[in-house]
């Protein structure tokens, strides 16, 4: 049989050019990864089946390269499901394999944990142009660490890396789920429809907002709760910066908010917090009264603390919604919302104090991202004139504990790695500082001794830090420079016997 | 269902004190390989199932992970053999992806191409200590250069490698398959009892040569080979140094060779050497004769050129021996363990002269490679101390034409990257000039200002090259202080509220 010269269908065979531009990205990405105390870590790139189809993957479990059972193990006469046949599949993503890691290996590992990886992961998605089936994945995060510190220590990481290969005018946009909640819950939509609520949302910047509204009405849902829903992303629309987004936001909930929003009104903030038990008995007039009072103000120098207002839990208007049986869990939105927004101008601060790079880190209530498995802040990497993201992550807490029984607190950070190459690809650009490329070209006639001499003069220059290229001499020695000229040799020395 | 902790069966998770000298080990052998000219490219990690199955890979072919069809394609119920279920596998070396992706990508590779490869493998062999089902495999390839020019700078390069590793008194084991031919068929072996001859003969360090002469007579060959063959190698086995070793082969197998066995030699035999047919007819005497004044002397001054005796072809020893009728394929074999004598020597002058590492290259004329791939010249890294080779190669002319109906010359040499690691793990070797490790320990009370501050301090003296780990401080600081110094944190820097 004629072997075939084709990779297998949807892969790909990466040439050297594109090969030394990702093996400088790479380097880029490591150091400085590195120089923020990430530590580079490795794991198999199968996992036991039963790992991967655990619903936390998303659309991404349909599309796992599954591998045949070996030996005994197989038994193709009796078979009738794919389960029968198969033990292993090829992951489709990095989060999954870190967290059976960290559960697999915690005793030996540092707390809070800072894992790098950057591997090659597999989908069989239907081939198409410039999306592949195996594909680099370049993620960092940070398990242990339940606070803030680690959205920050992440966003500040990968934006200096990209910062580094030349990128600028980039955004980051992040959003927490625990306000995607709490909006769904203030609009009146019940909490098991939240997921298909999400993927609805998530279509608001290709479809807009009437699109949105009418693929929810499609499913169902009550008009009242998709024109509340709606609204309320209206009034955040044109609010990118952080603090001022956080701000209308807690507004549109009906929650008053620091204009500082540091640690210290979050502080202040935690005791005016255990007050919200106390003030969702109160009348709506005496909350819209401490609303006016606490309303945040752009240009307000004295601190403010956060207060819940209790309108949307107890007032008319929520009698009236499908939601009214839940008004306790939205409360529990509500806080969780309070929690999320305090993180969020947190966040907002310090990222700002430490910028590396060029870019602007932007509130975007309607991002949602694709995972499941995500619990809190979520964020995307934005690039001007791509279409689609260039990587993002979120915070995770409940996957490790899948595997342990135990959560453990988690958030990643993954770069769109090969969408980072075609960008650098068709920009052009350049690897600064590259070794001078010289070529020797050596006469066919050379005897051993004469070709000892020339290796012997490769080898200094070698240790010099040149590449040195040791080819024979062509009978088209000008056609044979040209290539080699286009390959970045810059110099050639000839020997003859 | 509980998902597992543990990596798939046979396979294993990297913790970063590994990880981190494997990268460091990997970015010593990529410069090093890139100072000699060779290129990184990648291939898939699955090739098509056909590709792997052609009878090049030996063993390693009946350990190959399967994946399943998909979709359409995989109809279970009418299924009864492997075939039916599988379109691709798990690559088992790098040779063969290279060969395809040579192949492919022919026309937009220079000539001659130098390849580096540094990948996982896989191989479902049964797990036991130290051997693992997927590993990484280090290859350096040149496509398409027909003269040692080839084995030269792969020996030079992966030498240069090994030394910037710190080892040294290592050794390059060297032969060549035409060497091994012509040993058989003057021993009057059968050409197709060639490759189960030669397994047996690899076995020569482990079972000594009564055990290959006892595992040759158990598969019926003749005791009159088996003995000539052995005396052979027995002339041979204090014979290291290369030209003294193929100089006592060329004595072994009646020929002469010149001891100086440089180019200029080469040539003249080349012109003698066109006398051979002439001399075939020759009697014994006249050889004899020859034979005894062009004798090799390890003092001789005056050049010598190569003469085939031709004793063993037409003299009376050969009409008693069962190869009598291969006469004039045992003459060919002769004529290729010529230009292999020849080659050997030349490589081991230009070797020599651009040492990078202290090593000894050694002829081993009982070095077989298991890869029925093999053409010509092929080599092992031997380690002292090392039960097992530490990586190999050789020249495999024939597999590229395996895909495009033409063969290419093609020579290779890979490192075996996990012995390298296992050795310098177990040596408890340092990793040199590695950057300051410094810990910010953040009081949990630190306010959001005062932790932007934090991190602005952080990114000063990361971008002055220090790895800087920001976490917030422990209740127990001692112990956490203790911790951080083991995973090789030297200053700590504490910040308060």
């Amino acid at each position: 049989m004629a072997l075939s010269k084709k990779p297998v269908n949807g892969m790909r065979d990466i040439l050297p050019a594109e090969m030394e531009l990702r093996d400088y990205v790479t380097g880029v990405i490591k150091d400085t990864y590195r120089s923020f105390g990430f530590t580079p870590i490795e794991t198999p790139c199968m996992e036991n089946i039963a790992n991967l189809s655990n619903k936390q993957g998303g659309e991404n479990e349909k599309l796992i390269f599954k591998v045949l059972k070996r030996g005994e193990k197989l038994n193709l006469e009796t078979a009738t499901a794919e389960a029968d046949v198969v033990d292993f599949g090829m992951r489709y993503d990095l989060t999954v394999p870190l967290s059976r890691y960290y559960a697999n290996n915690s005793n030996n590992l540092p707390m809070p944990f800072k894992a790098l990886q950057i591997g090659s992961v597999w989908r069989a998605d239907r081939p198409q142009r410039g999306r592949y089936r195996q594909f680099t994945q370049c993620d960092i995060d940070i398990i242990g660490e339940p606070g803030n510190l680690a959205e920050i220590e992440l966003i500040t990481a990968t934006t200096t890396c990209i910062g580094r290969l030349g990128f600028e005018d980039f955004e980051i946009h992040i959003n927490d789920r625990r306000i995607l909640k709490a909006m769904a819950a203030y609009s009146g939509f019940a909490e098991r429809e939240f997921d298909n609520i999400f993927i609805i949302l998530d279509k608001m910047d290709k479809i807009g907002a009437d699109g949105v509204a009418a693929e929810l009405a499609a499913d169902g849902y009550a008009q009242e709760s998709i024109g509340k829903y709606l609204a309320r992303f209206a009034l955040l629309a044109d609010k990118r910066d952080v603090k001022e987004g956080v701000s209308a936001l807690a507004e549109a909930l009906g929650i008053a908010v620091s204009a500082k929003g540091n640690l210290e009104s979050a502080n202040k903030a935690t005791s005016a917090d255990s007050a919200v038990s106390a003030s969702s008995e109160a009348s709506a007039e005496t909350v819209a009264d401490a609303r006016s009072e606490e309303y945040l103000s752009a240009n307000a120098t004295s601190e403010k603390t956060v207060i819940i207002t209790n309108t949307s839990i107890s007032g008319a208007s929520v009698d009236a919604s499908p939601a009214a049986a839940e008004s306790v869990s939205s409360l529990a939105e509500l806080r969780a919302a309070i929690d999320a927004v305090k993180s969020l101008v947190e966040i907002a601060t310090a990222v700002e104090a430490a910028k590396g790079a060029k870019f602007s880190l932007v509130f975007d209530p309607t991002l949602v991202r694709g995972m499941s498995y995500y619990t809190g802040t979520i964020f995307e990497i934005v690039m001007p004139g791509l279409g689609a993201a260039c990587g993002g992550g979120g915070r995770y807490d409940g996957m490790v504990g899948k595997f342990t029984g135990k959560d453990v607190p988690a958030c990643g950070f993954s770069i769109g790695f090969e969408r980072l190459i075609l960008l650098l690809a068709e920009s052009g650009y350049q690897i600064p500082e590259r070794p001078k490329r010289t070529a020797y070209l050596v006469d066919k006639k050379c005897t051993a001794d004469k070709l000892a001499d020339v290796m012997r003069q490769a080898k200094e220059a070698r240790e010099s830090g040149q590449q040195v290229l040791v080819v024979r001499m062509n009978k088209n020695k000008k056609f044979q420079k040209e290539q080699l000229a286009a390959e970045g040799y810059e110099e050639f020395v000839e020997f003859f016997a």
